[in-house]
């Protein structure tokens, strides 16, 4: 870095980025950049083209001269914008998620179920190009709901999309990560160890105490060790520098994080 | 991805990795395997060249036959094994902030201060070798700690370590987020916002409500909007299937977690 | 206590008592039992004296034979059948200022503001009819609601209303405890000072940190002393014995509680 | 109350009051005021005489000139200055047990295990004259150390305690209120059922989310209705105007609360 003020593309809005429109009562919009498309709705027409090359964060106008602030969504932003027909993960909890079990660029990781593609699409954000995510659902119809969501912001690369039971075994094997987020997620600890490599990273997200214990015995009988259960609280404060104040209402329960890693089982040491 | 079952490289422990060896009562300890050099504890000798080439999750042995458990890091065991002279960030904290600021593969970010390098090691992780953090410090002797453990890593090359009073304003410009982590925050907001790209992502963990409250107000003098106050709580439960509970303590309190992003200010519009 | 099997006049509902009818859907309603009145509602009408000398807990039914559950009203029950124009405690708050500031038989309280009385009733009901409690608000409604939703309780001889602005001080004086729940706390904690014996508890419950830092500040300037700041967060579970989980969303922030204790001053020390 | 200006005998320490020492560091003497018996510990010795008389608020002195501030202790403080063999309830927890089950002058309760007589304390101090608080306990070396304690603050009059076994059923019955802290409570809910008036109230707290499965299943096997499932989280903050903040580690867990109501069965409805 040998120039001090640098010139960074990602200062003007580019062809395939991501845009985030930000209108009146913060209504917002997200989409990729494709020349040539435009941007509809009830606030009128807005050519993608006329959006590209603009600088991030100034102000762009639809053809009934409504404005908006065009920004790069953030992964929390992608989130809120993702329609969904099934409860999502919050980023609360996908933060932590990230952070204890590695997910960086280069990795495999295998999830459980697709629901909308959300998960799926932060995951896909950042193994980057050198990694992959294989996400599996027992619907079709949510396989193809995720699929159109990780099209929609160009991640789709990154992903293959399995309409598959589980019970008997996930299709790809020697991932560094499996995370689970399906009911009786105890069910299938087994065939989530068969996926990983050894030492990999196993997570889930429940919402019972009662799985919670169900998947703790899961996983001592599977030999996983290092098992951790743990729940995050996030509570938002009203902004303001004079009447500063948590909000009146939260999120009070998401669901309980589990974590734990596959450890050469004892059997498996002794064949060495 | 046309293979069902995967062979994946990452199954076997090699050079350049990073290694963790877990040994009795969860005694941790992370290095770069480098060919021709030995992990050195009180508890025996083993050369990394024994290492490369096993596989992770299996248990391997030193010269004086102590037992270890060889795994790939999270990203919070890095955290965990960073030796520290200052308060760092929890992993709920940073997983938040990277979800929240969009943190990723190619993403050029300005720290301050360093500390002892432990949230520029989660950063340089995930932006790739792509991106790039710009890390400020005024005390000489924390970016020396923090370049080091970026290189004990291997994740150095991903960062850039600056000693200077940022009063002046950041060497740095156009990038995509700014996160500070420093006392007095509210001085330097204007410099942040020099630094970052219309649009960029401004983030900081402060300590006090005060602060907190010169915070918002120095943000909306600055011209950031879509400011977001919020804290995290995080709890651990006793991962006993029969006896579920949380631990008896917790963290109470660690920082209050601010961000705003920053827009084209009226006068900037103007003159377009 | 020589006869171990008691006979509990409690056992029956009795004349004066307070009674609480539970219908469908958890309505309840809340009155004290006075020969010859009636209960009355949408849902049929039910004289008191076909209520007096029924068995707590059993069944009854109005005119119309919808049936209700007799109880007695839990001082919680009272709390939220209380008529409110005003933001009103929670008892996760109340109960806590119980116990910190020794509300018990025999007390002497001052409290402002009156609110809807709700406060007032759990006082006027622990501290007997040996102690007593001076309720002031500065809009005479509020007095006068406080003052009917005591008299509805039967407890409205422990209290006494008084409508007035405090900022020229308390009518009384020599109490054990003063709680505020005002608008600007602060401003009148040297009237609070003036109103308690030495020793006295002081609380108060504040929304904003701001106000926080105000009333230490102010309180430290009186010459309070064992200042305690705190905040009491409550969650529910939905009581599933197979799928036990906290519920969705909850209270996030009622207040602040700050209590402190008149000590005596050097001043007044020196004076002896 | 015709007079505004009250002479409260409460001003100044009585016979037989409770009365709490805090000297340096504030370490905590709380104790009943005897004529003839003397105060005394390392930091000197002061008779109760010269206590007797004294302005609460105010400063006193031992024989070797330690000076001590007098005042009334609150319940909280008693909590705090019970000797304690077993763990003891926080006064967040039995704050919110006071409002929600009517806990207040005239109530006759039963509680289990006595423990060290701490949360006794609390029950027998809140009954007052006219109420009473029957206390069992399987060990009497507890039973003899919870009496003590409530000797010490003049409260034993208003407590029973009971050494037994309570499988086989209380002794006393037809009380208003019962209250388990005890192992397996779900073992002993219909012995609840059986001491409680009809509307009577149950309560509970359990330590871990099996228990809460277990008390609930029995609750709702024994007729119990209106249960309630809930945990309170406390968290203090330093107090400081200007640099205020949560403290850095709080409690993360006593127990789970449960609450209900003894509602009369179908078949005690039938026989009307």
């Amino acid at each position: 870095m040998s120039s001090q003020t640098t010139t960074n593309k990602n200062e003007f809005a580019q062809e395939n980025d991501l845009a985030q429109l930000i209108g009146e009562k913060e209504k917002s919009f997200i989409f990729q950049l494709r020349p040539g498309e435009s941007f509809q709705s009830h606030m009128g027409v807005l050519p993608h083209d006329d959006i590209i090359g603009q600088k991030w964060g100034s102000r762009v106008k639809t053809h009934t001269n409504k404005v908006f602030t065009l920004l790069q969504p953030a992964l929390d932003d992608l989130l809120r914008d993702i329609p969904r027909e099934t409860q999502i993960m919050y980023p609360k909890d996908i933060g932590y998620v990230i952070m204890n079990m590695g997910v960086g660029p280069g990795k495999k990781i295998i999830e459980a179920g697709s629901g909308s593609g959300s998960l799926t699409t932060i995951l896909a954000y950042l193994v980057g190009d050198q990694g992959h995510v294989f996400s599996y659902d027992n619907r079709n119809k949510n396989s193809l709901i995720a699929k159109s969501n990780l099209e929609k912001f160009g991640l789709d690369h990154r992903a293959t999309f399995v309409t598959k039971d589980i019970s008997a075994g996930f299709d790809h094997s020697g991932v560094d990560i499996v995370f689970l987020d399906i009911p009786e997620t105890h069910l299938y600890i087994a065939q989530a160890r068969d996926a990983l490599i050894p030492g990999g990273f196993f997570g889930s997200l429940v919402p019972t105490t009662n799985q919670v214990s169900d998947l703790i015995t899961a996983l001592k009988k599977n030999n996983f060790s290092y098992i951790e259960v743990s729940e995050i609280m996030h509570r938002y404060y009203k902004p303001s520098a004079t009447r500063l104040r948590p909000v009146d209402r939260m999120v009070a329960h998401t669901g309980f994080l589990i974590f734990a890693r596959r450890v050469t089982s004892i059997s498996e040491t002794d064949e060495i």
